[in-house]
């Protein structure tokens, strides 16, 4: 084993409000631009009211069933402290806080080794469409390098 | 410091329905086959349905407990739109979301850096056995490298 | 690109009980010290019964909301298997399941990539105080190395 590059890369997604935006194929595109062959990839969401999630990318009430769960997670209607930014920030948080700030993924045969119904997705909180930015990092070997 | 060296891996558990697995000793055994002195352990789960998880590994109970918890998160007997596979699979769906897809153990002195309590399990969350695989990283330094 | 460097470090946090212990200034002291460029940063918790979160740094009443949510999730007085180590200690188990062991944030121009208003705390779950050991992990390119 020689020792191994290192890579960083930011990319933006326009969310439309609580919900899902796939971004498998813009993780896969980095991927490929850098001709990552072998290590791990880190996307992290620069946000405390979005998440990223690993979730199924076959059947989609799934999505709609986790957001559901989500509200039951983190109701709008309880009183909270925090009130100044809306009805639907604290919420947010609380949903931000049981998933994920950060994925880890390996990369081996220059893929990711995600299972056949694994999709990457960012996960909105907030009721409104927001702009999110996801710092990336790949740690491995790379072709021709 | 120098360069440092990447490795991969693929391991597969045989769960038997809702509960957990211990792989502790399983990354020991890599770590030691692979020479890991120091750096960074990735375990990643390749399912929407089963979760990585590190716990206690003294009173089983907490383990009962934590299972109870999911349950109380994930009714299965809660209305879902997702429910053609059967009544335990959009809870497990919402168990992944809320526990770990993927975990990353700082590896020092030639073992991970858990701590005296901390074991490392497969969580299943479908009521029948499943064969689960999980994609290993290690990225740093090794023995003799 | 070339070869990165690895290093790792142990801090330990002393809480005061249940609540929200704030660490992001000495995990950039820490990059600081090793001369951190770029790559990823990592910080494992070796405790069951605390976690890793990041979350808002500016209105303290989300961090109170958010201890009340875990409250919800995770009561005091619900019955429980494992109850020898007193009634906070289970409760703590089901909110270290349902938050991170661990973060990793990627570091870029010398700097982690956190967002704006994105702090990192330790987030004790135990009603007593406690000593807390962060375990440390930085892999990339470093300053004159």
């Amino acid at each position: 084993m020689t020792g191994v590059p290192q890579a960083g890369h930011q990319i933006e997604i326009e969310t439309s409000g609580k919900g899902f935006v796939e971004i498998t194929a813009l993780l896969k595109r980095w991927l490929s631009e850098i001709g990552a062959e072998a290590g791990l990839l880190t996307a992290f969401i620069r946000h405390t009211s979005a998440s990223l999630i690993i979730q199924e990318n076959a059947d989609p009430n799934v999505r709609v069933d986790l957001l559901d769960a989500l509200e039951i997670f983190a109701p709008e209607d309880r009183a909270y402290a925090h009130s100044e930014e809306g009805p639907d920030d604290m919420p947010s948080h609380i949903k931000s806080m049981i998933n994920a700030v950060s994925l880890n993924i390996p990369v081996a045969g220059g893929a990711m080794t995600l299972g056949t119904w694994q999709g990457v997705y960012v996960l909105e909180h907030r009721t409104a469409p927001h702009r999110r930015k996801i710092a990336l990092s790949f740690i491995g070997r790379v072709a021709d390098a």
